[in-house]
């Protein structure tokens, strides 16, 4: 019976002394003259198993010849290890070769620059590092579907091509079944009746409108699922292709909604630090020195919540030069950012922005000069999410369009949410990979998605 | 303190004869002279609630006039109902309004087309029937997470936007920055460089090539995303866009693959028939007479394994006038899967499909005719997930893509995971949607994507 690592490490007790079978690969192969250690992964865990074998095996010269990368099946017998630290290892009795490596297989065990793994991304979770990675990112994801599902929200799959620019959050992606070294045109311009939706459609920027008219119906609802932005940036945490997790709630007003901010956060980083243990060290250890400090401070900490004009006024007194001068009305920079959470020596919740600098849907406060809006600040990223009461007014709602010279024809069925049983509703966004660099300390968007997509590179 | 209607029905019984405040819509509203009825949900479970109030409410007038669709708070008392089958009503002692509705609103109580709703499908939720649809579609999207985490898979994002159409599994999206009134050429033709990635995009149709890279790494993975189909298909079960989830394991046979795939597809019906009981009786009453004998048969069935070759001889020997004659080695029709299975009397592994009408990844058998393929047949659905052993010889796997003129140099990673480490694996799709109409018995897609995209109609 083949037993993953994962419930090895998990019943050595039970199985001590007693044989098994292993499935897996070979990170690294250290030989001697009458023995040798296979250090083994089956990539079910983070950890490794050490593979004793030795010339009594009938094959003992051939084992010698398996490379680094080659997939092996292990019969052996659960012994306690000498070495320190360990607390044990398998002596085999028969290792079989299931697949081999050639020796310029790339990933040998060595430092790799992460320059060098994204250009063979495909092999990268093989490493440590990546193998880390990418089980946080699926453990974070099935904690963010478990502090939702628990809590009664609908998951809601916002439709990926959509055929108008509802959030203005950024350049879209056209979407076209044409041929693009022949558009079928009409009278000089694009002829979309020959387009599969007879209009002009793109990818998603946000499911956040579609996901108001789930709150509508069902209370609590929430997206994760693909986003796409055509923008040519090419910092360290723009991606052309990243995850969103949209919640919307109900009778939810925006001091609820932090409420439910705080709530996720924490246990979503929670939920993480107690099932990737071994992940966690890893990147405390090698990657972010002080990460598990931080991420258990913020799980213990309250979260500040403070107005933005608040904010201008404490960055105004602060005795620091500034790059760009804080003021009111405007957004805050990065610096500010930090320096805030330094400030309150913990995460803020920053509300209550001007309206100019912020999206149209955005309930209106009374003062006419800002809007029901919050950022969440935590200390080492800066923002880490967005959210806002949503305006249910509906002629506030209206007259915040004309202002902007929205189309309104084309949201009639969003601004009608204010029309057909309207009420205070709130929600936020947060971006999937953002939260992955926060919790892992890889600090390139590149290295947190298994296969990035970024001005210039659609491989894989 | 608002409670949920769903956390009321749990404790009822500790909340008799206590004040409550329920915040939600007004699904009906029956008045009388001296008192009236409201038909109350605020959309946390399937069940409504019914709202008393009587003329001793000083704004009882005011309240007659609160439209059907209305958002209101309720302050009431929890009573024992005399309607019979009832287990309590909530005597109001204050009702207000928090968001009107007008007369003319589109959903009111009665029934409605659903080719209606589709018009409006921003308000379809609000309905029964819809409200059940998304609640199983969140339900059973859980389940899937659930069984996979569970047992130590790792999700994984495959990426959306792709420059390889790797499974040829049909026509694809182009996606695009270019500004498609303007494209720029080069020597005649659309000048790539200029676009995002530098490179012709697509959106995929399939993550399973990538998720392989992960399965070689992690030995359990799923993906669970979006994928789309660029077809002009107006039928009952196709979609431009689809949920799909598509695992793959490594040191995983064929037979082992049947294993999880039976074992799985068990566990998500069952899961949704206990955590959605009222949503299930509803379909079960309404949609689909026999719904739930069929599912309760289905997770207490063994599944037949049988060939293709043996499922045509079986079809040749019947006595039925076939509208497609079955001949060996092609495909089979929908007349002949509904033969199958109720032939064997429950579901069906039908495997080792002739090869030519397979894809070109999956393992070639020895009798060089046919794959370790395997289409799983449900009785009332046909086919419901598709699966293979993936080709682990470097060598075979290129021929057969020579054989098929496929172009290697974009997918050399994909041939390489043979060449490193190579193992035994394997692993399936199931369309999402697919299971929706299985396990709602609603049996137009349109119905069970919240904002579907078919040819022609990408609204909302």
């Amino acid at each position: 019976m083949v037993i993953d690592v994962k419930d090895l490490y998990e019943k050595v007790n039970e199985l001590m002394g007693k044989d098994i079978i292993l499935q897996g690969w070979i990170r690294n192969h250290r030989k001697q003259k009458e023995f040798g250690f296979i250090d083994f992964s089956d990539g079910t865990c983070f950890q490794h198993v050490q593979i004793v074998y030795d010339e009594k095996l009938n094959n003992f010269s051939d084992i010698q010849k398996i490379h680094v990368g080659s997939a092996i099946e292990v019969v052996g017998t659960v012994v306690e290890s000498p070495k320190e630290g360990q607390a044990f290892e398998i002596q085999a009795k028969e290792v079989t070769l299931l697949g081999e490596c050639p020796e310029d297989y790339p990933i040998q065990p060595k430092r790799h620059t992460r320059e060098f793994l994204r250009e063979v991304a495909y092999l990268r979770p093989r490493t440590n590092l990546f193998q880390a990675v990418f089980r946080v990112r699926s453990v974070a994801a099935y904690a963010i579907h478990k502090y939702f599902q628990d809590r009664g929200y609908i998951y809601f799959h916002a439709p990926l091509i959509t055929a108008s620019d509802c959030e203005g959050a950024g350049e879209m992606f056209h979407v076209t079944c044409m041929d693009l070294d022949n558009i079928p045109k009409k009278d000089g311009s694009v002829d979309y009746s020959k387009d599969m939706f007879m209009k002009p459609t793109s990818l998603t920027v946000s499911g956040q409108l579609e996901a108001e008219t789930f709150a509508l119906a069902y209370k609590k609802t929430y997206t994760f699922g693909p986003t796409f932005r055509a923008e040519r940036s090419n910092t360290k945490v723009h991606a052309n292709e990243f995850w969103m997790i949209e919640p919307e709630i109900a009778f939810c007003d925006l001091n609820q909604n932090m409420e439910i901010m705080e709530e996720m956060l924490k246990y979503v980083v929670s939920y993480v630090l107690e099932h990737c243990k071994d992940e966690m060290h890893f990147f405390d250890q090698f990657v972010e020195k002080g990460l598990l400090e931080k991420l258990t401070k913020l799980v213990n900490s309250k979260f500040t919540r403070v107005t933005h004009k608040e904010v201008i006024e404490i960055l105004q007194k602060a005795d620091v030069k500034w790059e760009f001068e804080p003021k009111q009305g405007e957004d805050i920079a990065k610096e500010h950012e930090k320096y805030i959470t330094e400030y309150f020596d913990g995460p803020v919740f920053i509300t209550d922005w001007p309206k100019d600098i912020k999206a149209f849907y955005m309930k209106q406060n009374p003062d006419g000069a800002t809007v029901a809006a919050v950022d969440l600040e935590v200390p080492g990223a800066g923002e880490i999410m967005g959210g806002s009461q949503r305006e249910e007014d509906y002629q506030k709602l209206v007259s915040r369009m004309d202002e902007l010279d929205m189309d309104q024809s084309e949201l009639d069925w969003y601004i009608n949410l204010r029309k057909f049983g309207g009420c205070v509703h709130s929600g936020f966004g947060m971006g999937f990979e953002r939260l992955l660099i926060y919790l892992t300390g890889v600090e390139n968007i590149r290295d947190v998605i298994p296969y990035p997509r970024t001005p210039g590179n659609c491989d894989f």
